[in-house]
């Protein structure tokens, strides 16, 4: 390829990141994509993987190999500590800086404590393959040792567990523990009755599903306490250690705290030195790039747009991939010198969200669904969306086998050797 | 159950402990079974892990799962740490003593390095799930460095991988490993070539998988030299560094040590203090009891006993279960006032090992067979063997996934967040 050829550089292989490339496709632009993972992950699964529905591969692919045949792309396996936009260079980690013509950075959002880093250690998120193996060792190791517990107290702690923030993945986990312990694993232990497992849902605004409508979030919540689930709305969280959690001013034994409640962005504004909201978002331009330099975007999470009534766009994956979609059209519009796309403009395609194995959410806008129809309508959704002809197929044999035999197949304790540490 | 009943204790869910819990049902016993791991792995294929082609899940199952419907057995997770002969109880590291009437040890064996166990952070070997992910890492990130290598000579020895022992796991792991730099990975890669890596087998004795045949033996080593690898024979290694591994006297700068050459026993011996041999196995009576206490069994790879023409009983999962088998024999034996077995007999029922995805050698003694025909047998056979409808079909779809694409599914680098760190 020419020396002259446009440099795209991508930073980020989610969603936001991935679609760009996609688009990218045939543009007459040599792209470099950086991530300090090997692969992208399908994190709306995520929450399968910490309770042991599917195993870890089936949700990740390296980032290279899909890529294998673009041989516009090449993929770098780097940390990004900043950019110099003076000299237009990425700074990595481990290798040299890559200059850029276009800069694009889709480095999503992580955990937040709303200031309370010190809970990180006893309530772990979900964000990551090694969040949700930490999550699956846990849980499990938390039932080990309930089953070791020489007394009712340390058995009663052991075998309750809390999940922080109501959203779809507090809802999706909460779900999934309570099956587990009142379906899955009860005749598999001798000493104790794990249908005595006690899950609370802790949630601090008025009702579960937030962005759901009344209905739905009313449905989702009765459809929590059929399985079990003990659901706690409009309960702040103040401390959190690892003996339990403290729920206003009660305090509560636990054995295992998951946190899904807080996000906040990757640090994208500061590489760039542009202005930021409240949760570390880059504030974008209409167009998705950063104010007073037109060749830097942010996508996805860790960009701040408000859409034409004010609200945000939501950091879902739908969002993010909407917005590497728009950035590719502008910079094809600008290398083929056509009129660029209008401001971007977020259409919303609908929520999704499980309870269980047996039922779901939907809200289409217009159309609204709740039950088993539900979700199988999910289920499909989801392995429509997962990458590669294998990974569909590998995901629907896990959940047929599952709804099937009633029986999950990654209970596996990795990382750590004993079962005394208490993580 | 009545109170009075025989209480057996196994230490240990590796191949001889389960087949000895398989053989006991319907036995008048109270069966305990205690792991440190809350899995049974299946060792034989635990490169294939290493080597991105299985999924951990694929070959690893909940102890306590597999025995969910045998109301006589419970499962302990928990690590021994002694054993008190005296009051017949097994001390543990979490929970309170556990007393046994009968006890067997089957705690196998781990990785030795001849007196150099500095060498275990540059060289890891294969026993565990981690041990396989911290294989699958290292291999993998060598060669994204490689990628980001601004130099020749650092490229080189990136893409320079050194396997120390020419046993089944040693050939396996150098077959797979060269497989995946020839064929899977070139088109992936823009700035290196991966056909250009080097795999060194190397190799203390004459010659590669020394017990079976020469003319095997001959094949397998023509089979890994067509694939690329080096085979280096009658090479002992004498250092070990992060910056590569010293043949003989030659210094030979590697990115990745693979260390297949040496087993030691679990300290299965000194808790029940009985004699042990050089690698430390404990030395069993012809019924695989202790010396002096006809209530403790020694089986497996932590179990020390020659054959008639003096010879030892292998270390392989074949003799394991052989082993269970026969301690279950006994037990039940005596429980029911029958007359107890002869002596146990080892029973060779043949070696198998596999040099990438194309051939296999296979010797049952005088069925001997080589080549294509050779791997199918392997794989079948290898399937036969896993436990569970579902781990079956699940490892032949990726097998057959792979001998159809070419491509394989757990390329997944977990547990490090960045490239710069060495391990």
């Amino acid at each position: 390829m020419a020396e002259t050829e446009h440099r795209v550089v991508v930073v980020g292989g989610g969603f936001g990141g991935l679609q760009l490339v996609h688009d990218l496709k045939g543009a007459s632009a040599k792209i470099t994509l950086i991530d300090r993972r090997n692969h992208h992950l399908f994190q709306p699964l995520l929450y399968q993987v910490a309770t042991t529905a599917l195993a870890t591969s089936e949700i990740a692919w390296p980032i290279r190999h899909l890529y294998r045949e673009r041989k516009d792309v090449a993929t770098l396996l780097d940390e990004v500590i900043g950019v110099d936009r003076q000299a237009k260079t990425v700074l990595l980690k481990s290798g040299a800086p890559v200059a850029y013509d276009t800069l694009v950075l889709a480095t999503g959002a992580t955990h937040a404590y709303f200031g309370h880093d010190e809970w990180a250690d006893a309530a772990p998120g979900l964000k990551t393959l090694e969040d949700a193996t930490t999550i699956r060792r846990r849980m499990l190791l938390a039932f080990e040792r309930a089953e070791l517990a020489d007394n009712t107290v340390e058995r009663e702690k052991l075998l309750t567990f809390a999940i922080i923030g109501a959203g779809p993945t507090g809802v999706e986990m909460a779900g999934m523990i309570a099956e587990l312990a009142k379906q899955v694993l009860p005749e598999e232990f001798r000493s104790i009755d794990t249908r005595q497992t006690k899950v609370m849902l802790i949630e601090a605004g008025p009702r579960v599903l937030a962005t759901f409508t009344q209905e739905l979030s009313a449905y989702a919540q009765t459809a929590l306490e059929k399985l079990g689930v003990d659901v706690r709305l409009g309960h702040a969280v103040t401390a959190i250690t690892s003996d339990g959690v403290t729920i206003g001013d009660t305090f509560v034994p636990c054995g295992t705290v998951i946190w899904a409640a807080g996000v906040k962005a990757s640090p994208a504004a500061q590489w760039v030195g542009a202005g930021a909201d409240r949760a570390g978002r880059a504030i974008v331009s209409p167009d998705l790039s950063i104010e007073g330099d037109p060749n830097v975007f942010v996508i996805g999470d860790t960009a701040s747009l408000k859409q034409a009534d004010g609200s945000p766009v939501p950091g879902i994956a739908p969002a993010a991939k909407q917005q590497g979609g728009y950035v590719a059209k502008v910079i094809r519009a600008r290398l083929e010198g056509q009129s660029v796309p209008g401001p971007f403009k977020y259409r919303h395609q609908g929520s999704l969200a499980t309870i269980g194995r047996r039922a779901a959410v939907i809200d289409f806008g217009r159309f609204k669904l709740k039950g088993g129809l539900a979700w199988w309508i999910w289920g499909l959704a989801h392995i429509y969306f997962l990458i590669g002809t294998r990974s569909r197929l590998a995901v629907a044999w896990s959940w047929l086998w599952i709804y099937l035999s009633g029986q999950h197949s990654a209970r596996l304790i990795t990382q750590r050797e004993t079962i005394r540490d208490k993580t």
